[in-house]
């Protein structure tokens, strides 16, 4: 029998934001190779025959090369095996998904892409402020802390465009990052927010401006710093500022699953 | 008893893709007030004794305002009702979100933000590539085919800058779009794909460059224009182009499902 590669998206945090084809497919999943930010109550859902391998390059015992997964995903399914192979938000934002797609076609491993919610949408949901608005950003770019430091001049026209900055793996160096806004050209007041663990019961937000960015605090990974005028909060919803807006999870909902099939067939986990 | 306000991203068009949380939501809402492209699979998801309503702006019988949206949803809570505000892909992006956000805010209704899966991401999983790759495309634009027509310079820098473009609501004016992109100085050998009805069993794809973009056909909406290197075909796996790499689903996996409740606690659809 053939095996097959599933690249799935794990979503923000909240296990509740895997879509269903997600869980089903953990569920069923011979073996699943996951990111190091993939959290215990997801890999939870996963078929408790899978076997269950971290393949995050910050794992602590021993970093695995890009070519060492493409291989092992290679292998598990030439063994005709169900891989998962799980990443964080979706599989095709900044998960190198590219060059494990390129190896399967290589090896001719039937693959399958299964796209997830990116942690921005989760950050702008625990904001209460859409990407996107008319009359005051058009567009969003999405983009990484990489970019922060080369290409200074291509955001001053990102912002310039009106377009909303959502900003992965920001890293630790507040200030670094805001001077490259200031010197790109940005606004000192325009409003940013880092969102840490987004959608997760452990989310944290800090809210501030690209002048006040210096002295965020450290927060836990993976975080998100989200920069445009979208993000301004109005006098009259100040005090709104530290809702929660998006409910989280505070137990697993898959611990002790209770099913309830109605008349109109259709199932709803247990509270 | 107070009622509630859901934005629910209800993702790009295949069921399997909208997230637990959405499904549930569905699930126990009173109202349900759609946009225009849900497919009825989505709709049926929902209880069999809610209220459902499409509010989508291009709903044939009578166009309906922003402001009655955001007054219906408003009269519903009121009513302490359970309303969900369905939308395509992920609420926060081009979903109109912020206007009816403020709304609510102002009328002191409770809500909450549910993202979704949103387009780009089921068409980048459609064509088996990835939005942003190393030394390739180091960021991703989601922009509108508003700014086509208008900002012709500002598409110059976001692709010189390496960032692949996913241009929702592209239009049938597929020879203006490519005069747009042409005219911001973008080579009229990039390749670009317009992914129709992306995930769903109707799901289409053409592919094709800039240049070439003119003669496409006309596809059912919703449709999605991706531009950029990371949609470039290499010889070697040309043949595989017409492959439908990420499966979609033939029949309603809710119409009539079974439940095998494992030992393990886990829930599976059956097939």
């Amino acid at each position: 029998m053939a095996g097959k590669v599933s690249l799935v998206g794990a979503g923000p945090g909240d296990p509740e934001l895997l879509t269903i084809r997600a869980l089903r497919l953990l569920q069923s999943a011979d073996v699943v190779l996951h990111d190091d930010l993939i959290g215990a109550q997801i890999l939870e859902i996963a078929s408790k025959t899978a076997h269950i391998r971290s393949v995050g390059k910050r794992c602590g015992r021993k970093k695995i090369r890009q070519d060492e997964i493409n291989a092992l995903l290679i292998s598990y399914a030439s063994f005709g095996l169900r891989v998962v192979r799980l990443k964080s938000g979706d599989p095709l934002l900044f998960g190198r998904a590219g060059e494990e797609i390129e190896a399967l076609r290589k090896a001719q491993v039937d693959f399958e892409i299964v796209p997830g919610v990116t942690s921005a949408s989760a950050a702008g949901a625990a904001l209460g402020a859409p990407l996107t608005q008319r009359n005051k950003a058009s567009a969003v770019v999405f983009l990484t802390s990489h970019q922060a430091a080369d290409r200074s001049t291509q955001w001053t026209t990102y912002l310039h465009s009106g377009a909303t900055l959502a900003i992965y793996m920001p890293g630790a160096d507040h200030a670094g990052t805001s001077a490259s806004l200031v010197g790109a050209g940005i606004p000192l007041e325009t409003p940013c927010a880092i969102v840490s663990q987004a959608s997760t019961k452990d989310q944290r937000i800090h809210r501030t401006t690209v002048y006040g960015l210096p002295g965020a605090p450290p927060l836990p990974a993976p975080t998100i710093l989200l920069v445009g005028e979208v993000f301004r909060i109005e006098e009259t919803q100040a005090h709104r500022t530290s809702d929660r807006v998006m409910p989280v999870l505070h137990e697993p909902v898959f611990a002790s699953p209770k099913f309830d099939v109605f008349a109109d067939n259709q199932v709803v986990w247990g509270d």
